[in-house]
C-alpha cells in the first residue's frame, strides 16, 4: 500500500516500511512506530496497550534513523534484547524514513500461509531407521569401547558396523550411561557402515523436518518418521525479505561481501532453528530427535542455506554451483537437531527452476511417464513445467510481484483486510475481505478477480486501458481509475484504486506465465487441448478464481475440470522424501530427466510474451 | 626444581609455578615475573631488556592473582592480547602464589623434542589422490552445475561422481572462477562416490599433516603427500599442560564441566592451527593445500581432541568412547586446513593404550609375524607390548612424570643447563649439562646415569638408600643427599642434589616398567632371553643410556645389540599411515590383534612390582 500523495501538512512526514509484510505508510515525524503500525492496517501485540512496559511491541530497525532509546525501552526489553537491536514500537518514532522489520512475535494475526497440498499414498521408506537396544554394562571382564558394544549389537542384528561424527559418538557415549545402557539408536544403514544419526529414550519415535523455503514465505512440517504423520507445521515469513524482496535483490545483497552473504544465511538458520524447537515444544519432544531433514527451495534459497556462492546465479548463463541432491550433515551449516542428522535437498534443474519446482513435480505424479500435463507454480518466478511422451519441459519465468501485492498502488499480501474479490452483480460492484476485517489493501486474488469483472462489464479494454467516462472511473492525477473501496482503510481514510499501471503489471506477470506455458507447448509439439492435466501449484494458485484467471488470458481456456490447485505442492514433495528414497530416487530421475528451456535466449518467447500481453 | 626451603627474609615469600616447563620458584613479593622465570633459569624473550615496551616477554596467568595492569602492558601488548590475558613478565609481580603459562614464542630457547626415528620403506598409496583439470566454461549453450561440469570430467576418467560437504563446494565454485576452470582437485576416491577433500592450484602438491599428540610433547610432520618428502617439521608443548601434568588431572579438569572441556580441546586445536600456519608459511605453501591428516595419542588425548567424553577413562574399568578407527572432518573439530580434508586416528587399544601405541607398534613392525619383540614406549605412562608366535600382548604401567624431572627435587625436563650425565671417574664425580649451560637442575637421563653411578660406587645400596659417611653425601634437613653441583643454577646460587626420596622416585618408576615387561613375559610363557628384538621408542628412551638403565634394573640384562633405540615411534607410525592406506589397514588389525592385558587387575602384578624396586 502506497501512501506517496499523502498531502503534507505542518510536521514534516516520514515514510516507513514495514518488513517482512511489505507494507508502506507516511505519517507525520512523532507518530510512534505503533501508531503508523495501526495506521497501516498492521496488528502489532500492545498487551500494556502501548505505555512502554510490556515490550511485546518490540521491532527492529533495518534502515534509517530512530528516537533516541527510552528508559521504559531499557528497562521492557532488557540487555539481550537490546544488544539484538530491538526497539519498543511504542515509544520509538522515527527521525528519517526507515525500514522496520517485525518479528513475527510481535505479530497479533499470522499471515494467511498455504499448507495444504495434494496428498498421495506411497510405501513408507525412510532412510533413517530406529533400532532398539539393551546393553550389558562395561565391566572388568568386558573392557568393549562403547561404540564396539553398540556396533556388536548391530552386527547381531545384520546390520554393519556404525560410523559417525564426533558430536554424535560422544552424544552416544553419555546417553547410554545417562540411560544405563538402554537407548532407541537411529541408523541410517548402509553398505559397508551404518550411519549413527541420533540417540533417542527407548522406543521415542524418529523425528524429521520438511521444509519449504520460499522466497518470501517458509513452510514447516514435523514428521513422525515411522507412521508418516504430520504431528504439527507452521508458516513464517522469509527472515531475508529484510534485506531483499526478491532473489535478484538478495543475490546483489550477498555480492556485497562475505558477511552480507553469510547475514541471508544465518537469519534462515536462524529462524529454521527456532521454529523447529517451537514445533517440538508444541508436541512436547527434543529437537534432537529430530534425525533427518528435507528441504527445497528454489536455487538461490538452496544455495544461500548451504553457503554455496550465488553471484553466478545473477549473471546470464545463471550457472547453479551444484545441480545434484545433496545429503550434508545439519550441523555443518548448524542446525540444532541431532548432531547426526542430515539435511537432504533434492536436485535443482537449472539456476531459476529449483529443487522446490522439482519437489512440486514429485507431488504432481510427473514420474508416471504416460501423462500429459502441465505444473505451472506460481509465484515471484513461475516454474512451470510440461511433461508429455515421458519427456519433461522446464522453464521459469519472471511473473513478478505483483501477485503478492508489491508494485500495485494499494496491493499487499493476502493477510486481514485485504479485498480478495471484486465482483459486479445487479449493477453494482461489490467486494469481500480476507476475515471480514475493514478492508485495507488489495491482494493478489483480489485484483485477478476485479480485473476480470472489469473486463466483462467493459471498463478495461482489450489493450488494458481503463475506459474513461465508465461511471466506476474516477480520475486520479488525471489519470482513470477503478475506485475498489472508498472508504480504504479502516484508521487511514483513503481510498482503494486500481490504476492503469497496476493493470499494466497484472499483464505483464499474467502475460509471463502465458508465454512460458506456449513456449513449451510449442516446444513439444502439441496445443493446449493435448494437455490432459492442468496442475496449478503454489499459495496464490491455490486460492486463485479459474474462471479469472482463464478470462484474463493467464490460464488457457480448457475444460474447468482438467484443473487441479495443489497448494504447496513443494512441500508435500519434500515430505514425500523425507519419508521415502525411493520418492528422493524418483526426485532425482524427474530433474535429470527435465530439459530446461531458457526463455531469455528462446527467440519466439519475446513475441508470445507480447501476444499474451492483450486481453481477449 | 622446588625452592620450598627458601629462608623467609623481610617481604612476603611468593611462591611461582612456570607452565608448561614444569618448574617452580619461590621469591620475595615485589620481584617481577621476568626476574623470577631468570632466577629459576627459564630463559624468557625479553628484547627491550625487561623495560616493558617489546612486548615480547609476554605470560598469561592461570592461578593466583598479579599487580594491576600498567599503562606500559597496555600500550606494548593491545587490546587483543590483554583480551587474552597477556601480561608482561617485565612489568607484572605476583600478590599471591601464581601459575604462569609461557607461551612457545616467549621462550627463548626451544626444549628439545624428539623427531625422529625408525624409518621403513613401503609404498605409497595415500588416501587422497590429486586429479589436474582444465575446463570449458559455461556458456547458454552449456548450462551444467560446477560441481556436474567437474563430476563429468572424473567419469571421463574413471572416477565415481563427486561428493562433498557444502563449504568445500563453495570454494569448489568459487576458485574454478578464479582460476579460470583450471585447478587441480584433491579427491578420496570411493566405490561409489570420489570425495572432494581439496582444491588447489594446477599441479600444486598434495600436503598432509602428520601429529604425536603426547600429554607432554607434541610433534609435527608437514608432508608432501605425492613422494612422501617430509616438507618441514616441528614440536611444540602441549598447551592442556596448563590445566593438568598428566592425563588424570586433565581428566579431572575436564570433569569440572562442559566449559572446561571444551577449553581442553580448544587449546589443543588452537595449537595444532597455528603450527600447522607456522609450517606452510616456513614452506612458502597455502594451509589449505593440506588435504589429509593423522593424530595419534593416548586414548585421553584421542578423546580429548575429539570432544569425546573422558568421565569414564577416570574410573575403572576405564572404558574409551571409541577404540575403532576414525576418520572425521577435520573441520568439525575445528582444524583450519582444506575445508574437505578428513582427519584420520587410528585405532586405540584400551582406555590406557592408545592410538599412538599402536602406531609405535606400526612403526616397530609388529605386523611381521614371525617375530618375537619387545616394545616399551617410555612416557608419564609406559605402553609395552610382546609380540610372540603372531601374538601381541599389550598393558599400559605408571611410570609417573620422575623422567621427565616432575617429582624430583631439583628436576627439569631435558633443556639447556640441565644436568644430562653424572659419572664417576678417576676418583671424582663430574657432570654434563645439555648445550654446556651452567647447570639449572636434573633431567631423566641425568638422574638415570647418576643412579646407575651411585650404585657402581656403593654411594646407594641395593634398597635405594644413599650410604650416610660416604665422602659425596652430604646432610639436608638430617637426610642423606648427593651433591650433584654445588653451585646449582647459574642465577640461583643452589646447590643441586639427588634426595633419598628422589632415588624412590625413580625406584617406583623402573620398577613399574620393569614389572610390565616381566608380566607380560610370563602371559607369552617366555623368558627375557627368549626374545629377539627389544624396541625403545619415546623421548626419553632414546637419550637414555641403555647401560645405566640395565643397571639400575630398568631393563633386563640381555645383549646390548639386541636393544635399538627408535626415537618418536609414534610419529614415524602417524606419517607412514598418512602415506598409505594399507598401512591405516595395518594398524587396524595390529590394535585389533592386541590384547590387553589389565595390570591393577593382575595378580602378581604388585608383586612383580615390588621385586622390580630393588636394585640388584
Amino acid at each position: 500500500m502506497t501512501f506517496d500523495t499523502q498531502p503534507s501538512r505542518g510536521p514534516k512526514s516520514i515514510r516507513i516500511d514495514f518488513e517482512p509484510l511489505g507494507r508502506r505508510v507516511t505519517v507525520p515525524q512523532g507518530d510512534s512506530i505503533l501508531k503508523a503500525a495501526q495506521l497501516a492496517g498492521i496488528d502489532l501485540v500492545a498487551i500494556c496497550g502501548g505505555i512502554g512496559v510490556c515490550g511485546a511491541c518490540r521491532v527492529r530497525l533495518i534502515e534509517g534513523r530512530l528516537s533516541p532509546l527510552t528508559g521504559a525501552e531499557r528497562k521492557a526489553l532488557g540487555s539481550n534484547l537490546l544488544a539484538e537491536g530491538f526497539r519498543l514500537a511504542c515509544k520509538a518514532h522515527p527521525l528519517t524514513d526507515v525500514r522496520i522489520e517485525i518479528p513475527p512475535e510481535s505479530l497479533n494475526l499470522t499471515q494467511k500461509l498455504q499448507l495444504e497440498g495434494i496428498e498421495s499414498t506411497f510405501d513408507l521408506a525412510p532412510a533413517v531407521i530406529p533400532v532398539d537396544i539393551q546393553l550389558s554394562p562395561p565391566e572388568l571382564t568386558d573392557l568393549r569401547a562403547d561404540l564396539t558394544r553398540v556396533s556388536q549389537r548391530l552386527d547381531g542384528l545384520g546390520y554393519p558396523p556404525l560410523s559417525a561424527g564426533v558430536e554424535m559418538l560422544a552424544m552416544l557415549s553419555n546417553r547410554l550411561r545417562d540411560w544405563n545402557w538402554t537407548a532407541r539408536i537411529a541408523i541410517i544403514p548402509g553398505r559397508e557402515t551404518s550411519e549413527l544419526v541420533g540417540i533417542l529414550p527407548f522406543s521415542q519415535p524418529l523425528l524429521g523436518l520438511a521444509a519449504d523455503l520460499g522466497s518470501t514465505k517458509l513452510a514447516f512440517y514435523l514428521v513422525n518418521l515411522e507412521n508418516g504423520a504430520i504431528l504439527t507445521q507452521t508458516g513464517r515469513m522469509n527472515p531475508q525479505i529484510a534485506y531483499g524482496e526478491d532473489v535478484v535483490s538478495r543475490i546483489a545483497f550477498a555480492n556485497q561481501g562475505v558477511e552480507s552473504k553469510k547475514k541471508l544465511q544465518t537469519r534462515l538458520i536462524e529462524t529454521v532453528n527456532q521454529v523447529a524447537a517451537k514445533l517440538c515444544k508444541e508436541v512436547n519432544v527434543n529437537p534432537d530427535w529430530i534425525v533427518d531433514s528435507v528441504f527445497v527451495g528454489n536455487t538461490v534459497m538452496h544455495h544461500l542455506f548451504c553457503g554455496l556462492p550465488v553471484r553466478q546465479l545473477g549473471t546470464a548463463p545463471y550457472i547453479p554451483a551444484v545441480s545434484e541432491p545433496l545429503s550434508i550433515r545439519a550441523q555443518e551449516i548448524g542446525l540444532d537437531f541431532s548432531p547426526g542428522a542430515r539435511a537432504y535437498l533434492p536436485a535443482n534443474i537449472a539456476g531459476y527452476v529449483g529443487a522446490d519446482h522439482t519437489a512440486a513435480l514429485l507431488a504432481g505424479g510427473f514420474f508416471e511417464d504416460d501423462r500429459t500435463a502441465v505444473l505451472v507454480d506460481i509465484g515471484t518466478n513461475t516454474e512451470i513445467s510440461l511433461m508429455v511422451h515421458g519427456k519433461i519441459f522446464s522453464c521459469s519465468t519472471a511473473s513478478g510481484p505483483a501477485f503478492e501485492g508489491a508494485h500495485i498502488r494499494d496491493g499487499m499480501r493476502a493477510a486481514p483486510g485485504a479485498v480478495d474479490d471484486v465482483i459486479f452483480s445487479d449493477g453494482k460492484w461489490e467486494i469481500s475481505t480476507i476475515d471480514d476485517r475493514p478492508p485495507v489493501g488489495i491482494c493478489g486474488t483480489g485484483i485477478l478477480n476485479a480485473i476480470s469483472a472489469l473486463l466483462d462489464t467493459g471498463t478495461i479494454n482489450d489493450q488494458g486501458r481503463l475506459v474513461s467516462g465508465s461511471p466506476w472511473i474516477k480520475m486520479e492525477n488525471n489519470v482513470p481509475a477503478f475506485v475498489v473501496s472508498a472508504q480504504g482503510a479502516a484508521n487511514n481514510n483513503r481510498e482503494i484504486l486500481i490504476t492503469r499501471k497496476d493493470v499494466h503489471e497484472i499483464q505483464l506477470a499474467k502475460g509471463a506465465i502465458r508465454a512460458g506455458i506456449e513456449v513449451l507447448l510449442e516446444e513439444a509439439g502439441i496445443g493446449t487441448e493435448d494437455v490432459q492435466d492442468w496442475i496449478i501449484a503454489g499459495a496464490f494458485g491455490t486460492y486463485l478464481r479459474l474462471e479469472s484467471a482463464i478470462r484474463i488470458g493467464m490460464l488457457p481456456r480448457v475444460p474447468l475440470e482438467r484443473f487441479v490447485q495443489v497448494g504447496n505442492a513443494a512441500g508435500v514433495g519434500a515430505r514425500q522424501m523425507l519419508l521415502s528414497t525411493h520418492k528422493r530416487e524418483q526426485a532425482r530421475l524427474l530433474a535429470e530427466k527435465a530439459e530446461y528451456i531458457e526463455l531469455t535466449t528462446y527467440l519466439k518467447f519475446t513475441e508470445k510474451f507480447v501476444e499474451s500481453m492483450f486481453f481477449q
